[in-house]
């Protein structure tokens, strides 16, 4: 019940928390104030600490907050002391170079299948099955699956979500170029674009 | 002068106020007022205006805001109304899927070459060059090269950065999953799997 009063703001900054206490952790450095945090973060301390507080605060000791502990709870946080089984639908070339990206295995995420409307030419690892779109209800009838990452020309995405949806999938990562919306579902739209425009904003106003 | 003092979280807002007044322009709407775009964008109407205000304030009339007019400004604002010629350097899957992507002409953004060590089996559209990575210095001196895509394995990221700056590029969008620091030059590292965390967060906390 807390959890739902959380905003958005301070949940959107949470994976850049988790960065940054990665980054610590690696460094070696053991301890950390919210000074030091707000000023990596480009933040206030104030936030830092309203922030913290929303979880609990990490229990702040005398010499700062334990990074080692740190990076713990925000993992507990954020999901990510669990594994998660994904399956791409749109086989082209951003569905291929997820499912051939090595990086999401490391984290806990594994892409089990790839499915496409037309199956042939699409490359994927050992172990990955590529299989047409219309088996996706059966598929996932019979095997746990938490996030569909949609990566289907434009036109289809949003009708591509309604199915993933009533495929009893209650998660989706849409890589496709228009936003999908859906009740019921939890989803996360990729705008590769908007960071590219973050860029072209730098190189005119400086 | 004024520009350098807009916080950087104002500046990380104008991709989705962009994004919101082109999906209401595509609808058709006229007029929108500070209440209506702070509920789409789940920010208040005050900082909404205060926004707008760090960029003139948008000449808000008695019906609201004039969409149109809120597109035109928020693409200028971005520097979307010019074109930029992009290469990509590293050319596995990620750098193959950015260059055969469709979506970047229509926004101005030409991929106009693909670096590599290994320039074997490399696929490409027509019209995109395949070039051995040492040849960037002579390439970028010949061409006008506005922003250098980073796709490189995490581990080389960092150099190849340097080695894009020493060649006279301005500007690096990093989709390596290290992040790339170096003065002196615009960086946007694209974090995919913070996205990604945040599904996880809603799976979780749901």
């Amino acid at each position: 019940m807390e959890k739902q009063k959380i905003s958005s703001a301070v949940i959107n900054r949470l994976p850049a928390y988790l960065r940054l206490f990665t980054e610590l952790e690696e460094k070696g450095v053991a301890h950390v104030s919210s000074n030091e945090i707000s000023e990596l973060m480009g933040t206030t301390a104030s936030q830092v600490r309203q922030d913290f507080s929303n979880y609990g605060g990490f229990g702040r000791q005398g010499y700062g907050y334990d990074v080692k502990y740190l990076c713990e709870q925000m993992q507990q946080i954020l999901g990510l002391d669990r594994t998660y089984n994904m399956v791409v639908i749109g086989g082209g070339k951003i569905g291929q170079a997820l499912a051939n990206y090595r990086g999401f295995d490391k984290l806990g995420f594994f892409i089990k299948a790839v499915f496409d409307v037309d199956t042939a030419h699409i490359k994927v690892p050992d172990g990955v099955q590529v299989l047409d779109a219309s088996r996706l209800g059966h598929y996932a009838s019979n095997n746990l699956i938490d996030i569909a990452i949609i990566c289907t020309p434009k036109e289809h995405a949003q009708a591509v979500a309604k199915n993933v949806k009533d495929c009893g999938i209650s998660a989706i990562w849409n890589f496709a170029s228009q936003e999908v919306k859906l009740d019921g579902v939890h989803i996360e739209n990729v705008h590769l674009n908007e960071s590219l425009f973050l860029l072209t904003y730098k190189i005119n106003n400086d």
